[in-house]
């Protein structure tokens, strides 16, 4: 991939920018911020790093969205997390406005990019940007489900011991309590995980799972995980840089995929080249299609909510 | 390398954290900090990312000095960073008796470890913990030219726009005004730097290097630079841990090198297996003698005031 | 690991050499031959080459069983390979005194290496190397389904064009029309196979690893396979060198499991640090137990059949 | 960089194809022999390897030269080795045609594509594809120096006990004897080479590396070196897929550089994006030079007994 931009460098944005860079999934890397100053910082902070690691992606940064000109992908990670005694449309209406604000920019300086949301809540604001962009959802969609599934393996090589390399796991549905895990499709080294812990072990990953960001938070106190996120957004980025055709749980549009239209959903996607190449529809028991469902309808509230800011 | 330890995580801890655990560079990887909490929050998002990376490092952390036992290599990087209006003596007065206790704990639960400094004023901090060792100097030692030689690198790359593969460089000294740059052995691709660039643009990517620090800091006001710091302190833990044999600038003990004896100054030196191997002594010309004169210098005034402190 | 060997560096143990040199999986890598000119010359050839890679490893070669001494892991790819007209009994009756000999040489110069065992037929080399070695199954083990699973994996990537990096399988039994396939175990990003092919496309890929080695034999008709092969023991010494334990199926003695005893067989297994962990003794249906049986009578007859050479 | 295509399958072509996949240089690669299914059988074989190792490159192979359309890269290993007994002019006699006939198919199925010549005789081979191409030096190129550089690091490693990753080395002019040493520009971490090694342990690398060919192949007897060249290769591919400006040496057509025009020579070339991007031109010593001369002498020469074929 020639140009990726990364707009908001808060800790996620500079931890993504780092790897991406180290990892060299772009020639050129471009920081951006309404504090143009930081982002200058940071990029060249992460330049620095990114060549003594021996790499040739060239970064820089700044606050001008004439910076944009030319992206291939924009990742958005600008916006607040949510701080204790806020609730989620406090946060919300804090975001949209700026989320509002970048769509602008790249529809201005960079239509033809694909768009990668990760500020939070990013179910609604992957819908608001798909909205706001007039392409098809092949070119808008969120990152999620890349850092649950990343955070349930990390619990599932703590509780087997097995090597990173060899669990596999996925998750539909939003962070959180709406996450759905599909745990008769997780594995180690292509042996069911129910082959090595009990029931109750496995739900106790799940609930852990779910809190996933809470429970780092709960220990940070004054920051969220970043980390985990920064790299749950290089993968997603190498899928699209290096056009692989990867199955990754994206925040997608769907189009009566699960049984539902018109709402943005984290779903298992083909991640290719130009983007989400499709939306992969799993059949899913009673029980699944339940929490699913759940997490559907929250979806739909907060996209009515959104629109009636 | 099986166990690594990292005493303080700030920002350059949990950067290096990273990368160390990304590319595997131990087996165990503690994170240790007065905010016990905090470290285990850290570590917790450290390991999800290297498991999301395919890493099978394990990270754990905590506030208990007991988790040093076994260590192989403790790097320290607790302590403040220096504020505006701030002299080093402040700075100092504040991260020595933290080292201290550090060394103390080292001494108790992991007294045949390998140490790494990086807490500032590192050439002071490296003496002191190498006095309260005991060991000889070749275990413990600090970072600083490591840093300086990436961003030198980063800016001949900036000017020359040739690969971050090909740039070599060398810095003896300290950080900041007292570095002494080794220009006439900087090369690209073996070909000397002054083959491509005049003595004016050589000496202006000299004076930014000698400002590498303050420019960021400059930049991001709130912050110190981190992620390339993370990557130097990750090269030098990986010639360590992988045996290595590298060439790379070193804070070390001076026994007679450089005519100077007593004291830590950046120098270049062989890390191998057990820490550092050799300091190497290269022939100094006039001027450089001079610099690093004026450097050694200025360690030696420290050295005492530290004593007096 | 420190040290690693490999014995017969026809052109599979040199595919091998090349990658475990490059990707820094021992410090010391010794090739072993009969020929011990041939021996010197690859390992040279090897050794610059991971040099220009930037690897450290050092590589060097010769014919004296001396040179195991010290090995933590020999890996055993001596002996001829099966030639047009041949019968299975012809290249057991050549490669059993072959391996005969290595295994002596190892009791002698490197009694507490683990044995890595690669020669065909794998099945009954892999039991005699443990009859004479006088260790546990831990120590002595044969390579078989990670080279099955490569090329079933290649041909779920050529008919559904996901990525390598999504595609998980399983098989166990001996190799080629032995070889028993869990398929219901295969996935792409956790989503079964049978999602997005036929039960006509997955027999097909079915049966084209089945022939795998055939199919690549058929078309250079002067040698075997050495790319893939190569890559399948590099990934068991990576398993072993880095302590992951990974689950890869593998030639192991089998002691109950599958309702076998004392003989040798392909199973998952979990591949640590010492060797073999543990064999994993999953539940198979009707047919794969009626595959498994058929696979194992015929590592039983074979078995006989060597025994009264 | 999308398409590459390798034009000839011995042992340097696999080894640099199996290279190539596994780091992901190209989308797709392609191999081309007159033995189609040789060609087949061996990309079957290293498409394996790479999707085992986690790589995306697409690998087929066949004879069909309408297998080159679409090439960005072309990298010609066709023709014999020299044989003993064989004079060059016998070697040259039989590998002109062939890369005659391979210079045909690429103009007429790739005729964009930048070609790099490996085939020997290396310079007189360049400079005939060249003039056939039709295409300015940018595009027409050799390998040679870098796996002479490759040699040299190993030797400087092996005499020194310290880290490839710190070795830089730089040679000119031809293979063998004709190589031009820049030994003054050799360093280990910047510290010029002079440092650690005598005069005679210099003159003995020397030697030893305009021998490296041979050295090998009096050892293998039966067969060249195959996997330096092929990481050789692969270095230079990475330099043009990933547009890095490398400065690598090559053979290059001259244009009056070293005093020299029309004829082909190794010199330090600047490769990226679309090729060799720029000759650097250094001065040389009058032993240098006179060095060079005598390799340039050698190649005019050769080049007038081509002409005369």
């Amino acid at each position: 991939m020639n140009k990726l931009s990364i707009v908001g460098v808060g800790m996620v944005g500079e931890a993504a920018a780092q790897i991406i860079a180290r990892e060299e999934f772009c020639r050129e890397l471009v920081l951006i911020d309404v504090q143009g100053e930081l982002a200058k910082g940071k990029a060249l902070d992460v330049w620095q790093a990114a060549v003594e690691s021996g790499s040739d992606t060239r970064v820089y940064g700044g606050s001008n969205a004439e910076l944009l000109q030319g992206s291939d992908l924009v990742v958005i990670t600008a916006g607040v997390p949510r701080k204790p005694g806020q609730s989620r449309q406090d946060v919300l209406s804090i975001n949209l406005p700026i989320l509002d604000g970048i769509m602008l920019d790249i529809k201005r300086h960079a239509p033809a990019a694909t768009v990668l949301v990760v500020s939070n809540p990013v179910d609604v604001l992957t819908y608001r940007a798909w909205s706001l962009s007039g392409q098809g959802r092949g070119k808008v969609f969120g990152q999620a489900g890349v850092l649950d599934t990343a955070r349930m393996k990390c619990f599932i090589a703590e509780a087997t011991g097995f090597s990173a390399r060899d669990i596999t796991a996925l998750v539909l549905g939003g962070h959180g309590d709406s996450m759905v895990p599909l745990m008769r499709y997780c594995a180690v080294g292509s042996v069911p995980l129910s082959h090595f812990l009990s029931s109750q072990q496995i739900e106790q990953i799940v609930q852990r799972t779910r809190q996933g960001g809470g429970e780092i938070l709960g220990l940070k106190k004054l920051g969220s995980a970043c980390d985990a996120p920064g790299v749950a957004i290089a993968q997603m980025v190498d899928a699209i840089a290096n056009g692989r055709n990867r199955i990754l749980p994206a925040v997608a549009i769907l189009e009566g995929e699960y049984g539902r239209t018109g709402i943005a959903m984290g779903v298992p996607c083909v991640l290719a080249e130009e983007g989400l190449a499709r939306v992969i529809e799993l059949s899913l028991d009673a029980q699944e299609q339940a929490m699913f469902d759940r997490s559907a309808d929250q979806v739909v509230r907060d996209i009515a909510e959104m629109n009636a800011l």
